[in-house]
């Protein structure tokens, strides 16, 4: 008979659906700040997109002095910057808000960690020159597919106003940790917009069109707005920054545990600014305790919190983690409700039995 | 640049705590009748044992004319049978009782659906005779740990009444799917008792043995009771038999859907009898039509069926479904409430936008 294994005990990804697949981290077993490839979460809009590499080129058009077709070769040897930053999705933790909203149920994993390499889509515009009265960048995926509400094929593509598309970095990204982009994540070239939620981070990068007006296509027009009533679309806003959050990764929720000492920990992040402060409450939010930050700075990442909880009382307890960031930005008790789902950020929150 | 990948997209098993491994199938995405070992459900109790199997003997103790160390060899030897069967912890679908409760929260995926091959345990009990005033077989793993609410370790250890332990399909399995038992589902010897939920089948037996009292291990007499009130023990009931169940699998909940056809597709379940029936409201409960089921059949594998929806209206639905047996027991609207969320088996629930 063989000789017992050493089992291999590791956590997967979430499948919210497969066609097309969405999948979250598993983000409450996750101890890196940097996420590998197999544990990214994945997020599609379509099927993925067919692609022949052999001959691609990258055209940059519209209102620019000198229309372009950028090779690899060509986008590779331009200066390039490499950040650490987090990407989230604007749905996640959409299945907390209440009333519910429909669409993909992320619960927490809606977000990783990396490092992106590439040029700054800065220096591409620079090099096409950009026209007078130009006031958008569209960059437009090679994935496109029907929606439920439209009847024809839309393409995803988004727009940057000029003010975003020239941020020094705000890249054109062609490295992920160190290797080419896997495949589903944007492979040959994604563009990276750090502070703002994922959806405007095109995969696949077809084609970049510089515009005079404001783009209108259906992810960035009917998706991805804030639509704060029910039946009406008054008050529409876009989405744009992510909000100031935080998520426990331990303990798990609804998990029974014995008196004594126990390590709270997590991850918090935000968009505009970083994060300055994370609290813990064990009590609904009646007292507060600051958490241990690991290092507060000024870049794009999450940064991970700890606080130790000793508790000897038997019962149940609800625990609330809030963050707050260096635009005075706190984590709201409840999320600002909005019928498609996204920007959810109130205090985490977890509930334990001590027993 | 290299051609792209076909990418391959396929689901995972959810994690729902990695110490002790407990992790869920996910049941809305497996088209097949048949679990393959990598997203067959794992939930344990403790860290997996550590086994030396060059040495392996199994003890058949206690009240037997004849105790017996048995080889692999000679189990191999005996008579066998192949069982498809549904398996199926006591705790799925906990996460969805109201109140909460607290331990794993399983949602629809502790189950799962294989080939067991094996001795039943009647034949290996005749071999080392029964002695008078018998009642009971433990069957006890090489698993064991602490438990948070007693100080001491205990392994997992269940008994059996002799009449379940002499039902000729409880056999003492020693393949799954045709392969040896792989190691997290309790190789090389796994207890199997169909129509009961899954804490019975205990996995990696160590030993068995007759007695003539009721046993009261931890795992018999604290968990896996059914305790109908919150805050005492009165009315406490073994969990034993499965409850008849069906899980709706196609669409996945809050999921945005056209008008025009779609198809609701599910599994369902029973312990005792078969199925016979499986229904589908699509208005909250007040009218009822008959899925289409594959196959009533009196055995242990749960049917799959599909009912063709046909909604030319917009607006959001709640789509329930509903199994009787052949004992005629029927899903209630709500499920019995539990302290420690067993046996959940209200009418499966999912909600959709037609848009």
């Amino acid at each position: 008979m063989a000789d017992p294994k050493h089992p291999v005990v590791k956590p997967f990804l979430l499948t919210r659906s497969l066609q097309p697949e969405n999948q979250e981290t598993p983000i409450q077993f996750i101890e890196n700040d940097i996420i590998q490839n197999h544990l990214f979460y994945r997020r599609n809009h379509f099927s993925y997109p067919k692609l022949t590499y052999s001959n691609f080129f990258l055209p940059i058009i519209g209102l620019v002095t000198k229309p372009m077709l950028l090779s690899m070769q060509t986008i590779l040897q331009l200066p390039s910057k490499s950040l650490e930053i987090v990407l989230e999705c604007s749905g996640n933790k959409r299945s907390f808000f209440e009333p519910i909203v429909f669409g993909e149920q992320w619960e927490k994993g809606a977000i990783s960690q990396g490092i992106w390499k590439g040029v700054p889509l800065r220096t591409l515009l620079e090099i096409s020159g950009i026209k007078k009265g130009a006031k958008e960048v569209i960059v437009e995926g090679y994935d496109f597919g029907k929606r439920t509400d439209l009847d024809k094929n839309f393409a995803y593509a988004r727009s940057l106003p000029l003010e975003k598309a020239l941020h020094s970095d705000t890249i054109i990204a062609y490295e992920y940790n160190h290797k080419p982009i896997p495949f589903k994540h944007g492979y040959p070239l994604r563009l990276i917009v750090p502070q703002w939620y994922g959806m405007a981070s095109v995969k696949w990068i077809k084609q970049i069109s510089i515009i005079d007006s404001h783009f209108t296509g259906p992810y960035q027009s009917i998706d991805y707005m804030y639509y704060p009533n029910h039946f009406n679309d008054n008050g529409a806003q876009p989405v744009t920054t992510m909000n100031v959050n935080s998520t426990i990764q331990k303990p798990l929720n609804l998990k029974r545990l014995n008196t004594g000492k126990h390590e709270i920990k997590g991850i918090a992040w935000t968009g505009k600014g970083f994060i300055t402060k994370v609290e813990i409450s064990t009590d609904h939010g009646f007292t507060w305790s600051n958490a241990k930050v690991d290092d507060t700075n000024p870049s794009y990442k999450w940064i991970s919190w700890s606080y130790e909880w000793n508790v000897m009382e038997k019962g149940d307890f609800t625990i609330l983690s809030k963050a707050t960031d260096s635009y005075g930005q706190t984590q709201p008790s409840e999320a600002n409700w909005n019928r498609n789902g996204y920007g959810y950020n109130a205090f985490d929150k977890i509930k334990v039995k001590i027993e």
